[in-house]
C-alpha cells in the first residue's frame, strides 16, 4: 500500500471507530436515564460502524501479510487504539447495559 | 531480535491475549446466566494466559531497550493492542462480574 | 521530533496514564468497600493526569501531522495504548461506579 493509502485508511478506521464509540457511550447515557427504548438503535448502529473500521483494519493486516510494506505511522498507531478499545467497549456493553436494566 | 522472532512473538501475543478475552467474556457470560460456580475457573485461566502474553511483550520492550533493533510492524501494534485491551478487561472483570453478583 | 525526545514523551504518557489508571481503579475498590466519599477526588486527579499524558500524544500526532519524522518504537506504541486504555475506563467509570452506588 502506497503511504498516503496507509493515511488515508486510518483517518477511515478512527472516524468509523469514534461513531460508534459515541454511539456506545450515548447508550449507556440512555441506560442510565432510563430510557431503555433508544439504547438497541444505538448499539445496532454502533456495530455497524465498528464492521466497516474491522474491515479497514483487515485490509491492512492482509497487505502485509501478503509480503506488501504498511507504513507503520504514529496515525495508524492511534487508529489502530482507537478501534481495539472500541471494539472492548462492544464487548463488555452488554454488562454495562446491565447495571440499570437490572436496578 | 531478527524480524521473524518479532512476528512470531506478536502472533504468541494475540493466541495468548486471545485465549484470555475468551474467558474473561465467558465468565461474563456465565455470571449473567447464575453459574457463578464456573466464573473463578475461567478468570484465572484468562491471568494465566495474560501472564504469558505479558511475558512475551516484556522480551520485546527489554530487547529494544537495551538497544537492540525491533521491527514494528502492523502486526506487532496489533498484538500489543490485543494484550493491553484484554488487560484493562481483566482490571475491571471484578466490578462486571459484580453487576451479576449484587442483583 | 528527535528520537530521544519522542522515547522521553512515550516514557511521560506511561507514567500520567499509570497515575491515572491506578486512581481510577482505586476508585472501584473504595466504591465496592462503600467508601463513596473517597471516590470524586479520585476521579478527578486521573483526570488531571490523563490531561496531560493526552497533551503529550497530541504533541506526537500535530509534529507528525506537519511532517515531521516521528519514530514509531515498541515503547511508543506501548506508550498509546496505556493512554488509550485507560481513556476508556475514564469513559466508562461513571457506570462501573453505578454499579456500587445501585446495589
Amino acid at each position: 500500500m502506497q503511504k498516503e493509502d496507509v493515511i488515508n485508511t486510518a483517518f477511515e478506521i478512527v472516524a468509523y471507530s469514534g461513531d460508534a464509540r459515541s454511539n456506545l457511550l450515548l447508550a449507556l447515557n440512555k441506560a442510565q436515564a432510563g430510557k431503555f427504548d433508544e439504547v438497541d438503535a444505538l448499539v445496532e448502529e454502533a456495530k455497524k460502524s465498528l464492521a466497516d473500521a474491522h474491515r479497514a483494519q483487515t485490509t491492512m493486516l492482509t497487505s502485509e501479510a501478503r509480503g506488501e510494506n504498511v507504513d507503520i505511522t504514529f496515525i495508524t498507531v492511534h487508529a489502530q487504539d482507537h478501534l481495539m478499545t472500541t471494539l472492548l467497549l462492544k464487548d463488555i456493553i452488554g454488562t454495562l447495559l446491565d447495571v440499570y436494566r437490572r436496578n
